[in-house]
Parts: C-alpha cells; sequence; structure tokens
C-alpha cells in the first residue's frame, strides 16, 4: 500500500493570520489543497493529514475529501518538528507500505514530479529516498550529501555545514519516501538534542545511513517547485509563480492575452481557443470560456459558465450562464443564478439577478431584472426596473416573447406581461398586461408658459 | 529597384488559431502590419507578400496596401521551406533590383534597424547580405561563420554545429538582402534534400559562397529585435516588449505612468506632455489624448480624440471627441459618435451615444443620452432617459441651452425642450416644450397614514 | 546643531514637464516631500531648501512646512551646479553646525539610512563624510577613492576616471556630511574652470584633502536607494521600487496581495491584517482599510477610512467613512464626505454623495442618495434617487428608520420621510411623509388591448 502524510499543523506565526497557514490561497485554491489533489492524482491508497494549529478549521475545510486526519497536540511539553509529526501517524502504515512524507505547505509541487519521484522509488530498492533539486542559492536549505555511489550519504543543515558543504547546490525540498519498516523503525527514536529542541525527519536518514540502509536521492530542477509559504511575501511569489503556469497553459491552448502579468486565472478554469483576454482579467472558481470570446476591461467571471463567441466588456458575472454570441457591458453584472440565452444584449449599468432571459432580448442600459422569466427578442428600455421585493417578499416577473417595455417602466411583481405587449415610458405597471396590448400608467403633460422669467423674477 | 519580399505563407500550427498566424495582434497591430509599414517606411518601390495559409484573410486584411500579392500553393506535392516561398516571387524582380527578404512574423524589427540594413548594404558591394544579431543564449538559431576579412563564410544550424560552432552567440535574423541577379541564379537550384524536405533560403549563402561571391553581414544588438511569433507564449512576449517600447516613448515625451507594467498603449496613439496614466490604463486604435488630462481607473479609450486637460475616470470611450477641461466618471460610457464640448460634465453610470453636448452642460448620475443635441450649460439630473427608440426607429432629442430636465424625467424622442425650459422630476414628456416653459407630468401625492400599521396587522 | 540642506533648484528639463521636477510624486508623494521628511524624522535643527527653477510653486507647496528656502537665482552669468547651491545657503549655518547636504530628487533613501549615515559622522571626527553606495554598474557616477587608512582619498568623475578607477563600485550618492567650518572655508572658494562651467560640492572634498583635512566615508549597499529621477523613465522606476516596498511592508503586516504588481498603495496608507486585496486596487492618500476586509476589481479607496470586515468591490470611495461589515458594488460610488454605518449596503450603480446612512440600510442598485441623512434598516430600493437640487440651490433629505422607498421613487429635496413610512414605487414626492404612511404619486393603469395588432396594421 502507498500512504501519503502530508505535514499540516505548524502554526505559520510569520503569516500573521487568524486562519491556518495551511489554507490561505494560491490562485484561488487552498495551499494544502494542492498537496492533496496531488497525492489523490498520483493514487496514493491513503493520505494521511497531520493537524495541529487550528485544526477544526483545516478538517472542516476539507471534510469531504477522503483523508485521514491525524490531531498532533500542540503546546508547552509536547515535541516540535517535522519527526514528531510523522511519529503521530505511526500507525497509520505498516511495514510493507511504501510511505511518502510531504509538506502541506508547498503548493508548488506538480503532479509528474510526485509521479516520477514515485516511478524512481518504486523502481528502486531504497529504505528511504529524498526528493532533492538543484537551486541557485542553497543558503539556509539542507545541503544533500551524496556517496561514491551517489545514493545519499546524509542532509547537512546551513549552521552544520562546512565551505564546501556550503557550496552544494542540491538541497533537501522536504519531500521524502520511506518503506515503512525503516520509518518505524527509526521514527520513535529521534532526539530533541538540538538548537531548537525539535525532532527532526532528516535524522531519520542519518539513522538509516549508519544503520547501512540504502537512501536514495531524486533531483528535480525546477527550483521554483519546492516554494513554501511561511509568510505573505512567500505567498505572493507563490501566487505569482501559479498564476503564471496556468497563462502558459492557456496560452499554449490557443487563448491570446494581451498582459498575461495582470491575467489572475484560478486553477481549473477552462478556456476556448482564440478567445482573447484583455488586461486585468480575473477568472475565479469553476469558469469555463468557450471558444472566440473577448474578455476584457478589469472583467471578474466568478463561477460560471460562457458559451463560444461572447464578449464581456468590464463586468462581474457570478455563478451563471452566459450564452453563445451574448454581449455585456461595459459596466454589467450578473448576480447568481442567472441564464442569457445566445444573443442576449446586456448593456452598461444593468444588473440581472436570479433570471431567465430568452434569445436576442437586449436590455441595453441602467436596468434591473431580478427574479424574472423574460422571453426573446424582448426590448427592455433604459431604466426599466423589476420591483421584485415589497419589504417583505420577493416575487417574480414574467414577460412574453416580443414584448416591448418602454423607458423607466416599473413592473411591480407579481406580474406577467403577455407576448407582444407594449408598456409605455415611465409607467408603474401593477396588474398584468395581455398578449399585444398597451399599457401606460402616466397624467397629462401641464405646460406653465413663461414659468422661467416668473421664476427668475 | 529595391524589392522587398516578405515571408508570410506559414500555417503556424502552434498558435493553435483559426486566423491566419501574421494577423494576431500586438499591442492592437496585425504582425505582418508592422513587417509591411516598416517595408513602407523604408520606401521599397514594390513590397511583395507571399501568402499560402488563409491566404484570403491575409489579402484581404491588406487589400488597401500598396502590395503585390504572390499565392503560394500549399499542400502535398509542394515543396516547403522559405527557399521555395521566395521562389515564388522569381518574376518580381530582375537581375538590376536589390531584394530584401523578410519574415512575416517578427514585429519587433524597427525601420532604423531596416535603414541602417539598407544602407549597408547599399554602401557595399555584395551578392548577399544577412542581417544577424548577437544574441545572450543563441540555442537554436543558425550561427554566423565568419570569414577572416569578416564577410560571412556560412549559416550553420543548431543540428549540424559543432561545439566551437555552438559556441558563437551571432545569428541569422532570417533578414536578407539579394542582388536580383544572384537570388534568380540560385534560388532555382535549391535542394529539399535535408532533414525537414524544405527548401532553404540560407543554402543560397552557401552557393554563392562555393561561387566566390561576397556576402557581407550587418550586425545589430538589441536581440529582442528578432523575435519571431510561433505561439501565443511568443505572442505575448512580443506584446510585452512592444508595449514597454511605447510606454518609454510616452515617458520620454513627458506623460506620467503610474504603473507602467499594467499600462497598454497601442502603437500609433499620441499623447500630451503632464498627462498622468493611472493604472490598467488601456489607449486603443487611433487614439489622441492631450496634454494635462489625468487617465485613470482602467479606463479604456478608443479611437477617439481626448483634448487638454479633461479627467477621465473608470470609464470607456470609444469613437467619440472629448473636449478640454471635461470630466467623466468614474463608471462612465461614451458610446460611438459622441462630442462633448469643452467643460462638460458626464458624472457615474452615465451613457452617451450619438450625441452632442454643449459647453458646460452636466449630466452627473445614471442617465442616457442617446440620439441628443443638448445646449450649453444644460443640468441633465439624474436618472434622466433619452427614450430615442419606440421598437421600430430611433428618434433625435433637442434640449436647448440653459434648460433644467429634473431627475427620472422620460423625453419621448422626437422631442424638442426649448431654451431655459424646466421639466420636472418624475415627468414622462413627449411632447415639445417651449423656450422657457414649465413642464409637468405628475399625480397628486396621496398619502394614507397609519398605513405602516395596518399592514403589520 | 543640524542643519539639513536640500538642493531642490534644478530645471529637471528631461521631464519635459510644466511643474518642477521635485513635485512629481512617487507612490502619491512628492519627491522632495520624501526628502523633507527624512530631514524631520532624522531631527535635523534647520532644514533649508534651495529653490530655483518654479520656486514659488516649490515654495508654494511646502508652505506649511518647518523649512528654510533660499531662493537661488538662475539665468545668465549665474554660476551652476551643487557647489553654487550650497554656496547660497552659506549665511545658513555657523563654524560649530553639522551641515547635512541632501539631493531633492532622491527619493528612496530611508530614514534608517539617514539616521544611520548621522550616527557614524557623530561617532567619528571628519572635516565630511561621504555618503557612498556599492553598485552593480557604477558607470555614470563618481568612483569613490579609499585612502590606506580607508578614509576618502577623492571622488573621480567618469570622464576623468582612468580604467583602474572605472572598475571601482563605490561611488557618491551626492549626500554629504560638513562640519560647518570645513564648509564655509571652502564652499566660496569653487572654480567654474570645467568641462560644465559648474561649481562642483565634490571639488570641496578635493580642496579638504589637499588641507590635510581627514574625509569619511558611510557606505550603503542598496543601490536603489540612491536612484534620482531626472527623467519620466527613473520617475517609473522609483515608483516601482517604492510601490513594491510599501507592499512589502503591508505583506509582513499580514495583508494578502493577489497580485502585489498591479497593486498601487501610497506612502501612509494603514492596512488590517487577514485583509485581501484583489488585482488592480489603488489605495490613495490619506487612507485607512481595517482587518479582514476584501477589496478587489479595480477599486481606488482616496482618503478614507474602512473599517473591519467591509467588502468593497469595484468600487471608487472618496473622502468618506465606510463602517464594519459594509459591503459595496461593483460599479458603487462614494463622493466626499459620506459615513456608511455598519453593515450598510451599498450595491451595483449606486452614489452616495454627502451623506449619513444607518446601520443596516440597503440601497441595492442604480441609486443616487445625494445629501441625505437616511436612518437605520431603511430599503431604498432600485432607481430611487434624492432630487437634491432644483437648478439654483441643494437642500437635504431625510428619512426615518425602517423606511421603505419604493423603486424608481424620486424624493423632491427638502422633504422628510417618516419613520416606517412607505413610497410606492415609481412615485414622486415633494411633501413630507409622515411616520408609517404609505405615499403613492401615481395615475391609473390604462390598457389598450389589440394595440400590437393595430400598430402593425
Amino acid at each position: 500500500m502507498n500512504v501519503s502524510i502530508i505535514l499540516a499543523a505548524g502554526e505559520g506565526t510569520r503569516m500573521k493570520s487568524d486562519m491556518p497557514k495551511v489554507l490561505h490561497k494560491v490562485a484561488g485554491k487552498a495551499i494544502l489543497s494542492y498537496v492533496v489533489d496531488n497525492c489523490i492524482a498520483n493514487a496514493m491508497d491513503k493520505t494521511v493529514v497531520i493537524v495541529g494549529h487550528k485544526k477544526a478549521d483545516v478538517m472542516d475545510y476539507f471534510k469531504d475529501a477522503p483523508l485521514t486526519f491525524i490531531e498532533q497536540a500542540m503546546g508547552e511539553g509536547v515535541p516540535y518538528g517535522t519527526g514528531y509529526a510523522v511519529y503521530c501517524a505511526i500507525d497509520e502504515f505498516s511495514d510493507e507500505d511504501k510511505v511518502y512524507i510531504l509538506t502541506g505547505d508547498t503548493p508548488l509541487f506538480k503532479e509528474e514530479t510526485i509521479a516520477r519521484f514515485r516511478a524512481y522509488v518504486e523502481s528502486h530498492d531504497f529504505d528511504a529516498c529524498v526528493l532533492t533539486a538543484v537551486v541557485s542559492d542553497p543558503f539556509g536549505y539542507g545541503r544533500i550529501i551524496r556517496d561514491q555511489d551517489s545514493t545519499i550519504a546524509g542532509i547537512v543543515e546551513e549552521k552544520d555545514a562546512t565551505d564546501k558543504e556550503k557550496a552544494i547546490t542540491e538541497v533537501n525540498t522536504g519531500i521524502f519516501a520511506f518503506t515503512g519498516r525503516a520509518l518505524k523503525e527509526n521514527i520513535g527514536n529521534l532526539s530533541s538534542n538540538n538548537n531548537q529542541s525539535e525532532l527532526y525527519l532528516t535524522d531519520v536518514i542519518q539513522m538509516l545511513k549508519d544503520d547501512g540502509k540504502k537512501v536514495g536521492g531524486f533531483t528535480i530542477c525546477d527550483e521554483e517547485e519546492m516554494l513554501g509559504v511561511n509568510s505573505r511575501v512567500q505567498l505572493a511569489a507563490c501566487e505569482k509563480i501559479m498564476r503564471r503556469r496556468i497563462n502558459k497553459y492557456h496560452m499554449e491552448n490557443g487563448v491570446t492575452f494581451l498582459d498575461d502579468a495582470s491575467t489572475l486565472i484560478d486553477s481549473g478554469v477552462k478556456i476556448g481557443r482564440d478567445t482573447i483576454l484583455g488586461p486585468s482579467i480575473h477568472l475565479v472558481g469553476e469558469t469555463t470560456i468557450g471558444e472566440g470570446c473577448v474578455i476584457q476591461g478589469a472583467s471578474r467571471i466568478v463561477d460560471s459558465t460562457v458559451a463560444d463567441g461572447a464578449v464581456i466588456d468590464s463586468s462581474v458575472v457570478e455563478k451563471s450562464v452566459v450564452g453563445s454570441g451574448v454581449t455585456m457591458g461595459p459596466y454589467a453584472h450578473l448576480r447568481p443564478n442567472c441564464v442569457l440565452e445566445e444573443n442576449v444584449h446586456i448593456g452598461n449599468f444593468v444588473e440581472v439577478k436570479n433570471s431567465h432571459i430568452g434569445k436576442g432580448t437586449k436590455a441595453g442600459h441602467l436596468a434591473y431584472i431580478g427574479d424574472g422569466d423574460v422571453g426573446e427578442n424582448v426590448n427592455i428600455s433604459c431604466g426599466v426596473i423589476f420591483c421584485n421585493y415589497n419589504g417583505k417578499e420577493k416575487f417574480r416577473t414574467t414577460i412574453g416573447d416580443n414584448a416591448f417595455i418602454g423607458s423607466n417602466v416599473n413592473l411591480v411583481a407579481p406580474i406577467a406581461i403577455g407576448e407582444g405587449a407594449f408598456i409605455a415610458a415611465g409607467s408603474t405597471v401593477s396588474k398584468n398586461v395581455e398578449d399585444g396590448s398597451l399599457a401606460v400608467e402616466r397624467s397629462e403633460q401641464r405646460m406653465i408658459p413663461g414659468w422661467n422669467r416668473r421664476k427668475d423674477s
């Protein structure tokens, strides 16, 4: 059996946050989710997460994930360090298992990296194996000492390293594989007799070595993968790298970016080819964009589906479905639960909420469509308001195909406007209007000639 | 005669696009346009464009440009490669011509670079001349082998290069000059006896050399110029370089950028000195901005003219003219064909479309001015709507100087409001109002005391 | 006494600006302000600013600062150069003073750098001391020649430097300290017998050295600090560095940045921990943001206070106070002098100006609240307009707690709406409404059946 153990108990003091470090987000996804998903993608039979600091928050966040949580005690008298964290999970694996140790605060390891590490481990007969990286500046990392047979002889921490060792650029990423047996036999014997009074997992490597066991090392060259998050500065650095990776992926799929650097796309968003993304676009959550779309003007699209050929300018779209050929904005807002059928036009300063809008219907300016069921080819003129709320309850408005709703009309819901009906500008309508009828609520236009002169006198 | 031949037949498979590669845009202008404009700026007597993949699209795009198109056959049995492309144009030049070969997918060559190359060619007596570049990482490029007299001895491709040759950092940019005679005598003799089974233009250089002819090399140092576009990643890279160049140009002319990196300005935009551009500004197409303006808040200005001292915040302006001292936004929208005279104020959530607005007129909030002719010093209150559409036709609204249009007024076009007229708030007005008259369309305000208590009971 | 002399007389021709160079802004603050504030923070007893070009503008800008201005004559026949500028201030210090010379166009020197320089000066017995920097590319800077005792032997300008001297990477930052005596004895003896016919302050160093005096050098390693602004390109470079510094500061305090690079925060802004800043946010002037806020969607917040837990999306906030738990936007606008109490909701396309809004009140869509005093838990429906202006004067609107203002209602000020009052949709109300009353201004809804068929016939 393959068991992965993810270390996620740390406090992350430097984050200065009320939220556990591993729940902070990178490209819209919790740091720890990347590690968990990586284990799932690599078909681990069991994934154990060691939680400690704010463990309830972490466990709640992942309550639907196929994880085994081990609650590490925290506080005075309890040992610290990666060694103790792994020790807490000692009952979760057997001698025959392969155990992979991952860190919960390193979101940038790629699935294929872990897959290649696993393949390497499985094709060799090591008691332990370290995932290492060659980095440009090894300062602060544990240096990898290789034996003449190129197995690992040890890991030397910065403070213990000789000048010659300090020059080594291969470092420990913090990811390990062990045989269950090797880990079980040694993890209980760690000593906190060191500067930080912590139990170090890396000491197990030394023990194995002293015991004549074989420790392998699998090296990656992309040093960005091992970046961990201990501060918001590092969080921002990881965010930038992840965003760049995501954007590159979409470019390679045929998406044009006018300004790669200012375009933020969450992990998991899908975009069709020949779509053009203008500057400062933010695509969030479970979002799918079709082919040949143009999204521009600092638009943000959240948990929504946009079909081919849609044009969205300077707008916010939330949890909605936008049909093909729809044009939207600038400055439009779809609140959750809207469906715009194909070729709908939603113009500037228009809000749509919890509504279904039929094909070819237009709402060009300054309107509010709330709780509406609007047919096809309806004209919703400027300033139309669906009065869906009476201070106590909300009601729906229904409009038939080809109706014309004049400017500044108030439709007081619940109300039904028939097919081809015409509501005159400025009317407040509270009774149903039959198919093809004209409705008007208006007084006489009165004039007072010369009023201007009188006023000024 | 100077003849330029631009190679623009390639498919650009890695772009993953339905659009021919050379029509993709960099800083708002098609990649091929940069090369074409470069030829025109350098006074080529004739510019030949070799088209192939999606040739109809390319020819249509440039249908008004002074170009000669040669349609290269594409498909099975037809030779590939730059050599064949040039061969297709063999009838377009004579022995006595100077022929310049340019690549259609390299938008970053500067006009002065080509001018200096041409001057170099014209001041020497070469049979051919290669434009070369010294680059930091020559991997993948054809290396330039120089003779002892510093003429070019050959171009060695990556796969054929010895280690010593691989260390050469002078590379072939893909731009050449030939005498018509040298090209005519050799271009027909190329062989496709190579790995890619293509006809290579670079082989002509070898033939000339073998024939004892003299091949010059003119070297540039800005390696960015030779970047070509074969993928959206490269497109984004070129976009970034071009944007940076453009922004630097404007900075040197006295424009302040609050955030250079997020400011996108198309090729050809003009901006006056002491104008301040805030973050995330996008200036598009044929746009001119005056002196001392402030443009901020992710505004986009398209094909428009903005006079001195205008302030535009978080707005979209399309194909319009904005007078001096105008203040606009945040969240305003000029649709095409608007003229705002000086000191007009267009406030938040106001749309103007196909209208002329006189000096000093104000429309401060939530209004729609469509198809209007508005005089000077008019007050267009909040919520005013020009009802320009009756479901079938559009009509115009005319308003005289100094008129006051009250809040939420609907002006049902066609309609004329006289000078100094006053329209009371909430009125829907469908008949003309004379100069100085008051118009009101309103019912009595009725009250139901204690309604609140009854309602709750 | 410690006297600082800031050189701020230069013309800054390359800025191409009508504004004096030192008044251009970096992160929202004038370049010279950074230098002035640095002197104030370092407890200088007297700060002298040498002004020349556009001196009236500079003096006016700093009219409230505790500065002594010396007006340097400019024009034909008047000597140029830093030496002459300092000479103009000769009466502002005495022999016993320590005199610090700073350049007015270098905004990036940190307070602690000047503090450390001053501490170094005060703990040594130098006649002069130069603030130097070690830089990666010393080209163009005056190189520092050190004696064997590591005091400064001289400063060699680029054009006078030997190849060996050119290789020196320690350069003159332009910041000096002198004893008053050393400066007084030498500053009058400078010669303009050089290429630029200027009087160089650096020549005083040479004079002191020739005179057997001791010149110290205090070195900094962050070469960014010495960057000066002579062009808009350099202005943009300083802007970028300052922004990065500011953002890093906030990250270290526990603020999350989704896109560090596009987030612009002025000097002096305060932000609480666990606040998340989305892309393209611009925080301007005297602004304070509380803890746990979310600010996203290219919002700009100017001179305002936002309390804990507020969510602001795609909005502009000016000179206002936003209470805790307030939700705003997208596309909302607070104009100056608004107070939103806690849990107020201001939705899309809503403008608030010069108004006080009580707890829990909601204005969800397309409304204008101008000059209003609104109670708690009021519902301001879509399209409501506070008609505060009659073309001549502005008036206030008062609304009691728990009132319901229906859609598209016009409240013609001055007007008072009582507690729990209900105004029916589409009404224009110009008379006060008592507590608990219903007010309606509306005609009969008339119908014309079959109008659609008639219209088409």
